[in-house]
């Protein structure tokens, strides 16, 4: 695999597709541009799936996240785009992807955007006491 | 646009209208005046929405927040208020606005107003462990 | 209104009658007496209420909190009683008052004690993602 | 009553029993014995909840705790004991007993117990935005 | 018992079967090898879990950790494995396994593991207000 | 010793004398009345001081606290008062008071009090890396 | 005392002027507006000072820092300003003055002034261990 | 060494005497009991020390603390006492001994005894930027 | 300006040259490149000065922290070439550059440069109690 | 460089040798055995130093971390040995080494070892208000 910036997800067989379990994942060196000014938007991108039949790559993932240093994009088609190509990669039971913005203007955005297969629902929640 | 104070709240048009997902914006610097004594009045603005067909411009929410600087209203009035033109702006599935005032007479306030549009409903919650 | 304390609860009518919204305040300057000892008690505040055709006045508010700096009372029957006296002063849709009183005894207490509207219910949560 | 460590939980009658409420309490001075090796365990013991006919007299409960210093227990088995002894006491409506044992052998030990009376549920729970 | 690294997890009778409660553990020193390239990783290993007749025993526990510092292991698979190894050792109602993974190439990983007894299922959550 | 407001704080003889340590108190239970208003205000009082032959009671310092439950002062003033009335009772080598009063105004102010006995320098400060 | 925006600080005189000591006060509530684009910026103002013969009269600093509201000035010079205006009303012995202005352009600044008394210096410091 | 409370504080030789080093060592665990009502007292013990000849062993400090269990005293006597007992058992260059008590009455209450030997002084300390 | 990435910090005149004042920024959005990997890093820069005749433009900062973002350099001498650069554009009379970088190979790394005009020296602390 | 544990620590040239900086280092990731029982202890390192001709590789310092996973030594003798190792490696002009053990036997605690080439001052250290 090589160290280059690539919007290529690697993927690998899920260990145990038979049940269905969480993978929560934290990025907070996500940075691209703005599509209006040029200058630099940064943001942490959360990412917690319940996998199908693949796992993402941990290394083609930071390099997937390099991928967007140079490419422009609004807040909420930004992390729409990329649920959707984690989607496109993996094909999780479940996706939810939250982007949390950096201060601009004043203000904080956080954006989030979920994915399900056709068919799938969570197990009744456990919540112990 | 101008760099005015300004009621108008500009729109765009929302890049993933497919598919529900959530806004949640953070607006710290809101100052307005007591209907009772003209004395300032501070409070952190929280929005959390879910776009229809329309999402909110960020500068001209900038701007929108700024108008409230010379006008007077109570917590419970102001609150309602913000929640009602947002609302007219982009008339989204959901919508839940948050006002935090600050300490008055020794007591915290918070307001919290809601908004759906008729016959929406959220996807059940997937609450992952 | 006079500055002194009253057990009286000025309101004015809630301007958003029409929809269901959510009033949280916090009263961290809450002493009363111990009725076995006669020494003081400190506790927190905390009232989550819906309202109906009445809000509670901020300044009225805190001269009923005031009120209790020379009464004694079990910190049962005193959460219980502050929720009484806002229903009987408001009749809110639904009340929630927590006391969080103050170590006694090397023991902390919180006493939350929660009142409703015959008939009301809460709209169906919206937990957004 | 005797300023001595005692079994005995004393009790009074609940003020309020019309009524559902919750008195939640934290003790964070109990200590016991190992009964393995008879050196010293440490907890903070939580109590949660709602109380019938009566309630539980707070220094008689500092007694209570007390009562256990020179007693040997597992974490399990000294949980599930004091979740019982105040059953046995104020057979409340519900009960959460809670007790954080302190680091063994590098690893951190929560227990948590529930009892509730035959028939007994709690009101839909209000959840406020 | 001994003090060795082991994979033996020893248990004992629960004190109380006759009721549901909950035993919460928190193992901060987790260590074992990246399979890729033998460097170390390092994790703190979360259990949450609802016995039915065994309990897990905390010194073997402890051992039972420190039976992974030579062996290679994916996140993924590493944290399905424990899950596996405690429900086989104690059969608990319900078990929940968290591992959260130290950063790696930037990223934080945590992975969620559940197993529950076919018909088991909680009692229905009781929140407090 | 009753249990009564008083301002008169009892002393016990120091049992270690040849040396200069320290002894820190929080007492976050303190209230007086504004001298304008007639208002209720709260403090969190801070006491560090070095003993000489006499230190300050527990529970004495608690009833002189209380004492002034019915007294107005101004928050420098009162701040002063203390530390006068501490030193009248024990003459400590050295006494830092510090008075954190709750907001008014939106504004939050400490007054920080110190007192030394002529010729009482502490030993150099031993700061370890 | 008019309940206007003012430039007047009013003073009251030095309950203690005998001794040094330390008054701090904590404005969250400061808003101006940007000289370049006339948008509004908004901070945090701490005062630290030890009084000489005049003391700062907690409402009028109320009004002063509301005076504020429509004029124009950048941080630094913002920061100087107002501390020689507190210099000019009270004199004291030192005067330390903190602007925490809020986020721009995604960068945060803080201003510090500082004033002291000719032949003043401050008793040397006691550091308690 | 046996596993019982005793007041022999068991020693170890410095490895490395040739240099001043800091050794800082935290104890949540102390309880010990009140002198005038003998219920208990709760403290956290924080020891830091440069050590000269000998260090002090771990298991038996654990063994030395236990001691206290069935034991009365003040909180500033007590204190004094431990330190007094740790310069006696290694004679170290410079100690700190501190105990934070339990909340008693609503106050706080750290005790602070140093304890350095003959013409020992630190290095000058280097504070880093 | 233009908005442009540039390494030319535009400068503007120190408003008031007579006393030494303090100017605290954080850049929480910093970005440049490994140079041996060429994979993004990402650091907090703090920048604390004392300004002499000039002081930085805010919005030339931000160009100038963006003009590295397609630069290699490791972290101590990118700290150091950050320094340099804002010595050489307003010649502070002190600055304390910080580069706080993320976490690489588990390992968090800081780095701290200091400069000082010849022959300047800050003002003896005035540290308050 | 190879991808095994080592006790070579790797150096580079001191970028800036004709300054004095700092650099911080935090290594999390630190596991050793008990030399008494042979089991796992963990530690977080810090290394603060001012360097001289060289600095230390950070890969080379993970690799070195490594490198003790299989070795017994007891807590002071460790932290002094890796301190002892680093002078020896890149001969700072000063260095301060950290190591904050996990809880054994309920107690923490922390080691601090510094070392500084003869004749080696640090500035005076400047505190900015
Ligand atoms: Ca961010
Ligand atoms: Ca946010
Ligand atoms: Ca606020
Ligand atoms: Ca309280
Ligand atoms: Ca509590
Ligand atoms: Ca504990
Ligand atoms: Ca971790
Ligand atoms: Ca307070
Ligand atoms: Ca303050
Ligand atoms: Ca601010
Ligand atoms: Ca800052
Ligand atoms: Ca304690
Ligand atoms: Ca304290
Ligand atoms: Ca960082
Ligand atoms: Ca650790
Ligand atoms: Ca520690």
């Amino acid at each position: 695999m090589s160290t280059q910036p690539s919007k290529t997800l690697e993927t690998f067989p899920n260990p145990h597709p038979e049940r269905d379990y969480t993978i929560h994942m934290e990025v907070p060196e996500f940075t691209c541009l703005c599509p209006k000014t040029g200058q630099p938007d940064f943001a942490t991108i959360l990412i917690d799936f319940v996998p199908d039949q693949l796992c993402v790559e941990l290394k083609s993932l930071k390099m997937y996240m390099w991928s967007f240093r140079e490419e422009g994009g609004f807040h909420e088609a930004m992390t729409n785009r990329i649920a959707d190509d984690i989607v496109a990669a993996i094909n999780p039971r479940f996706l939810r992807l939250t982007g949390r913005w950096n201060v601009r203007g004043g203000i904080w955005t956080n954006v989030v955007v979920e994915h399900r297969q056709d068919g799938w629902a969570p197990a009744p929640k456990v919540e112990l006491p």
